[in-house]
């Protein structure tokens, strides 16, 4: 028999890698990027400048930063051949499943790029599907969105950065530069948060030898589910179910009698304010967000609720909060709230599959089979 | 601090799941699907009434196998709106990596299905989801298989089992009894496995609420990792390249001379001999596969040239060895021997991923930063 060993349900606190790309510290309320403080780039960085971080462990000198912009600014379109099968997806694709359908259409990219197993190929090869992947889930977020919509393709624009080239594609125009630095705030702060759930996902598809693709369109599933968070757009739909500033407290009592869930609060990790959250109220703030006294109402009604219910424990509002009102106010669209995070989040994403790689095991654990003997049926 | 614990490399031996699914006894070169002997199961049971036992729990009496069998017949057609969009997936595919596209075309089933996270459906419907994609599996499989050399498709019949209808899609006509037999026999023999790597992200990806397709194409990335296994098509390539009997010993002793590997030896689990081999090489046999002397001889080399290099280690030939024979004389084409894998093994993955969801907890471990301390830069 092979020795089974047990581990907390959930494997809470079971160490599977060792990173160097960042961590969470959540007494403190403080994460970090390599040996950066995440919430100090995403004040001042570019998300270029990061990007290359997480993929180099160090911040890009000018020369390297030019290099890098240029390789993703290529990136960005994908195949005629992709572009020929996206309509068949878009077709397919229903708005309230914006991750399923940007799965679908990564997964046309991946045939498509014929990506061959990690193991097949050397480190530059990698780094380039890597680069890629970044590069081209922009150009698909928008164009399902536009195809959605009967709405013809805006080309890539290579001149332009990735955050402001993302609303270029959207709107067809030049963001302003606010808009721009506020998204790029935003996109910067979700790039990585610790071993997430779809972190995890990627890194065991990863331990497998497969493609980096297959590790990536796996993530997207994981970030889909329920549990794992990521929808900003869902406080929105509450703010708007709640409605006026005296129906707060109500609301979220009879919620949380009724067995609902008050979106936006609550973190896995956190035991202190979120500090993606602080600096995203900042940012929504600055943008003059209409809802801005709106939500921080509700925030205080709901810390208020939590402390009267669950004493002791120690709820706060999480980055979706305060996300949903800068992505709001940056003038992106609900339906567009949750695939932005994946723009975002594919860049940690392929990060850690490449650091799996450097170190590989296959991620292959252990059930202990407790059904009726064999033999006894 | 959240307090961190070690865990061997790749989990190895982690308890991760309580399953009454099925077990793997390494030791004893033994596995069984609930209560039942999977190479009894095997050799004497169809198709369809395996797939029951692991659905249910228990093998079906003829009523409740009737129904069952009427509702995966049902369930085999994709929709118009598929069907419509599938020669935009077999435009990009490509015949080396079948279980890519097979993914692919999955993905846009799911998609058209419109599958909600399983947090939000009952357990009927989740268990018509699973129905489903064991149903669909196969037509997708011989359709991709089809367009890619421009044949027309065949409709499903109703009529037929399982493995019958498989081959009649691929052929035009009825297969004769033996053939659907020995495939009925490789097909359940390879349903589950213990926590293989695929069943495990499949269930990493259920235990954050998502939907169960999201679990399977999961899974189906982390098959296609080369570490994964699952391929026994490398099998047969490997018997073409040695070519002769007489090249046997000097082939192999070279391959793990020049840091090759000899395809189709050795197991993570097994201590001796694989139960499915045996039972496979059987089938070969019954069939009356031209290559059974051929890779007898291949085998018994190996297993001389492995005692002779790595005295002590119980090497022996694992699954895919005498299954590519068996696949081989059953006359399927060699890109169709992975995919018809998936075919089988889905069936075990959704079992795994409706199991995860009885008795939930979001499966997130921890990393251990290693990297330098934040302000260090």
């Amino acid at each position: 028999m092979t020795q089974l060993l047990e581990a907390p349900p959930g494997l809470k606190g079971v160490v599977t890698a060792e990173t160097t790309i960042g961590d969470v510290r959540g007494e403190e309320g403080f994460y970090h990027y390599r040996q950066y403080d995440a919430i100090e780039l995403a004040r001042e960085r570019t998300f270029e400048e990061v990007w290359c971080l997480l993929r180099d462990g160090e911040l890009p000198g000018p020369g390297r930063l030019a290099a890098f912009t240029g390789q993703v600014a290529q990136a960005r379109r994908f195949s005629p051949r992709v572009a020929g099968s996206l309509a068949a997806v878009a077709a397919l694709a229903r708005d309230d499943q914006p991750l399923q359908a940007l799965r679908a259409a990564y997964d046309l990219v991946v045939l498509d790029g014929h990506l061959r197993p990690w193991l097949d190929i050397d480190a530059a090869e990698l780094a380039a599907q890597a680069l890629a992947a970044g590069a081209v889930f922009p150009t698909l977020v928008i164009a399902l969105y536009r195809l959605a919509r009967g709405q013809e393709l805006i080309e890539p624009r290579a001149d332009l950065g990735h955050a402001a080239n993302y609303l270029y594609m959207l709107e067809g125009q030049e963001p302003s530069p606010a808009r721009v630095r506020a998204l790029e705030s935003y996109l910067i702060s979700t790039i990585d948060h610790g071993f997430s759930a779809s972190t995890f996902t990627a890194r065991v598809v990863a331990s497998t030898g497969a493609d980096l693709g297959s590790a990536v369109l796996a993530a997207l599933g994981s970030l889909s589910g329920p549990l794992h968070g990521g929808a900003p757009s869902r406080v929105l739909d509450m703010l708007d179910e709640i409605g006026t500033p005296d129906r707060a407290g109500h609301w979220i009592r009879d919620t949380i009698a009724g067995g609902g869930i008050v979106m936006g609060f609550g973190h896995a990790v956190y035991r202190t304010a979120d500090p993606r959250n602080t600096m995203l109220r900042t940012v929504a703030e600055e943008l003059g967000s209409p809802r801005l006294e709106f939500a921080e109402t509700v925030e205080r009604a709901a810390l208020a609720v939590f402390r009267d219910l669950r004493p002791g424990l120690p709820i706060y509002a999480n980055v979706e909060f305060y996300a949903s009102l800068v992505l709001d106010a940056i003038g992106l669209p609900r339906e567009l709230f949750t695939p932005t995070f994946a723009v975002s989040r594919v860049i940690g994403w392929t990060a850690h599959i490449i650091e799996q790689t450097k170190n590989n095991k296959i991620l292959r654990p252990s059930a202990r089979y407790v059904g009726p003997p064999p033999g006894s049926a």
